[in-house]
């Protein structure tokens, strides 16, 4: 299967590694057409792994993943054009992040909005999808890093766009009984809004490799 | 030992009856002193149950809860008086849930400031911890509930008033080593800021008895 990766960062590149390793073709794009990193990236990859604009990724990909940061997304999506992602199943992974000189993360959207409904609001014949964007990079495409049973969560207004999520999640070893269906588009604040915990957490732990299980009723 | 609970609703009169059971003597508070719920409690419960405003709670214990809604929490906590509160460990489990007619929840504050960090500032000589915002009021006092391990979160600016609460919590039945320490009192807009994921994953289970575990590398 073709995928357009937006975005050229680690969780970018970790994706489209995965899918290569996984047989599938990937074009990793970049604002500009000589990114240093996406000519490296598909210089060592081979015959699968390509890279180019925004635009050329979006046009490349059957399934289009968002993966640059939260803040930036909406732009990157406009320059890669809605009439390359309608009717497209489109992943969105980020996280709205912003950092001030001290460390301290702060979100922007939030409580009211998410990066996942600004998405689906600015491109409505895109299948948006939130997924992926509560663990690190390594443990969205090895969930068999982390020992035990832990979960992934997909929020979405199309159905049969979050089972596409589900299946491709499947081809990278998440068990479709571990993944929690949030709702719809608006369950993307609900992820989102958990990056404050989850770096607090990456602090006590010492590390980005942990990921949410949920104890119920003995 | 004696406790002060701010706020008569179910996670107010869940702790007291936990406090009570284990020996405590506790005066439950509301804003009028002919509370019908605060009334009834200190009927049923005997000797070590009382009732009062919240000042008369807050002179009273010699530890004070806030279990009041985190919208309203200073406002009540200032009824209470900060004379009252100088001094004294003083547990925040509050969340500042805000409910649109459609069910719809936000909160408010959010992402620069949180209910736990409200309370601190506005009583600087209380030693305020937040703690136990994260579950819902049955997990809170018997975490035996739910089967395995599965964690809390404390955050607050005071190390000794921390440890006092993990001690308390030990009493409650959590193993010191489920309590996650999240720093200081920002950490509270980390946890308060999990409720919308909380209310999500409700919906998903059917319950609200059900908590966060960790899993790390296998």
């Amino acid at each position: 299967m073709r995928f357009g990766i937006i975005g050229t960062g680690m969780v970018g590149q970790t994706l489209a590694d995965k899918l290569v390793s996984l047989g599938h073709e990937v074009t990793l794009g970049s604002r500009t057409k000589d990114n240093e990193k996406a000519l490296a990236w598909a210089g060592r990859t081979g015959p699968n792994g390509h890279c180019g604009t925004f635009a050329d990724a979006a046009a490349f990909g059957e399934v289009v993943f968002n993966a640059t940061g939260g803040t930036v997304s909406v732009a990157a999506l406009q320059a890669a054009g809605a009439e390359r992602l309608a009717g497209k199943l489109l992943i969105d992974v980020s996280n709205p992040l912003v950092f001030s000189p001290e460390g301290e993360l702060t979100l922007d959207p939030v409580n009211t909005d998410s990066v996942g409904e600004r998405i689906q609001r600015e491109f409505p014949e895109a299948r948006v999808v939130k997924a992926l964007n509560t663990v690190n990079a390594a443990v969205m495409v090895e969930p068999g890093r982390l020992s035990g049973e832990h979960n992934l969560f997909v929020a979405g207004n199309d159905e049969d766009a979050k089972a596409e999520v589900i299946a491709l999640l499947g081809e990278f070893g998440w068990p479709a009984e571990w993944i929690i269906d949030l709702g719809d588009i608006t369950g993307a604040r609900a992820t989102e809004m958990m990056m404050p915990f989850w770096l607090r957490l990456y602090r006590h732990f010492g590390s980005g490799e942990f990921n949410y299980a949920f104890r119920r009723r003995a």
